[in-house]
């Protein structure tokens, strides 16, 4: 799996009835590495994440952060140059953790990264976050379709088993694009849950796919504001997750007449349930027995 | 509990051999805020987190980001007038989501912070990331003690039972710190798991208990670079996480001297499992049988 896990020599320790056992064994460990993001030149920000699909990663980052629109937006992109490290033969190598991106529009943009670095004014509180939110938005979350939450529940368990880092590590998050028949359109892991939503967003916005009003998106994890806010953002009318869903996750979807879904656990054998937050209608309960 | 959780209104949905059953209820969720963190006026960073504890989470984030050493740094802090929101009654509130923290010597620190913003230099890497630490680092993790396994699962049981917030919301990452006998000294909980650590971490300085020689750091979720980073820094000798932990995390705690241990997984029968990354001499293995 190149760089995505790496392998760890460790000691095992067991207790069984009050007694201790121990082994070793060798083990996978998801990678975690910086990503240094770039925007025409100067720095924008860097986070930790899992290498590969980096360049949906940033589109998706800057999508999320207001910054970019359309893959039009973006010129160029690529890894610096100037980022290597002696690997130990002798030979310069490159890290693959430097991206510098440059903008159709390069004087616009440095100016939008410095007040996303700023951060909001005095005075902020959960409305306010929310508020900067309803500035970046670009679709209304309009209701044209509903979805049996079987689709949902069967994508779930689809997902549980499209997730080979996981598997090996049990280290990493996933997010899914799925449409309405509930075929997974792309799926990305990474040590950090954002990023993945970033990588998947960053997909669609590379194939032209933006505003997403025909899927949902399916995160392993919890779901945070972050999350929320990259969705509304998408345009993703549904966001399934998980685990739980914070209290400014319930707030921004109920706000942006997006669908927030939590704790959707499908069971091998076709059972399951999940958690109705906000706007129900998407969801076709016409079958409800009880 | 005040701030920390808010109630939800949702519909369940339940699905048993194919067919779907649904209802209402009440529900918890954590609650999620921004807290807006400013340094001798100047705004340093903004972080989404559980309320409460704000203090300590301050001290501990700056602490974890080398702009602090001890308590005696910090001359004063407080919730910012100017933060107010109107509730409807008419009144205006303050939200006690911005805190200005001013320090002993205000000419220094905002330098530091300048460059703590505007991150590393080219050539970033795993290899550099670590650097960082390693020029903020204060202590040396030598090796003084040993632990029993057991001590540690019996620890992971009784944080597993120390966590009202996640007992109803199921939405918070936990931190304890744990003495050489167990006992659990602080338990923080947050949606963040960085901030619940930098709470903890936060206590101890404001207890001027750093650096945390004779204990380890508990956390329920998985362990990143950023918390083997700032366990490092406060000089906590062992890090036990319940989940994973990734690559970077491994390579800062080898590189450090601390005792990494992962997958801490207690039973309540007592039985129980946990995996050791490095530094494996700290657990007291001498009971072993197989």
């Amino acid at each position: 799996m190149g760089r995505v896990t790496d392998t760890a020599r460790l000691r095992t320790v067991r207790v069984r009835d009050g007694r201790l056992y121990s082994g070793r064994k060798g083990d996978h460990v998801a990678v975690e590495e910086p990503l240094d993001i770039r925007l025409n030149g100067q720095q924008l920000s860097l986070t930790m994440r899992t290498p590969g699909h980096d360049i949906e990663l940033i589109h998706g980052f800057l999508h999320g952060e207001g910054l970019i629109a359309h893959r039009e937006d973006i010129r160029e992109a690529r890894y610096c140059d100037g980022a290597v490290v002696d690997d130990g033969t002798g030979f310069a190598r490159n890290t693959y953790n430097v991206m510098d991106f440059t903008t159709a529009r390069p004087q616009l943009l440095p100016v939008a990264a410095r007040s996303f670095s700023a951060g909001s004014a005095c005075g902020v509180c959960g409305a306010e976050s929310i508020d900067a939110v309803r500035q970046k938005a670009r679709h209304d979350l309009e209701r044209s379709w509903s979805i049996d939450p079987r689709v949902i529940l069967a994508a779930a368990r689809t997902l549980g088993e499209q997730q080979p880092v996981f598997a090996r590590t049990g280290g990493v998050h996933a997010a899914a694009l799925v449409d309405l028949e509930g075929n997974l359109l792309v799926v990305r892991e990474d040590v950090g849950r954002h990023n993945a939503v970033d990588k998947v967003i960053g997909w669609a916005l590379l194939a032209d796919r933006l505003p997403l009003r025909d899927c949902f998106l399916l995160v392993s994890s919890r779901a945070s504001f972050e999350i929320a806010q990259k969705a509304c953002l998408a345009g993703i009318p549904l966001l399934a997750c998980v685990s739980a869903a914070t209290s400014l996750a319930v707030d921004t979807a109920e706000e942006f007449g997006q669908t927030l879904v939590g704790f959707t656990r499908a069971a091998d054998d076709g059972d399951g349930r999940l958690n109705i937050y906000t706007h129900p209608g998407r969801l076709d309960l016409s079958g409800v027995e009880g």
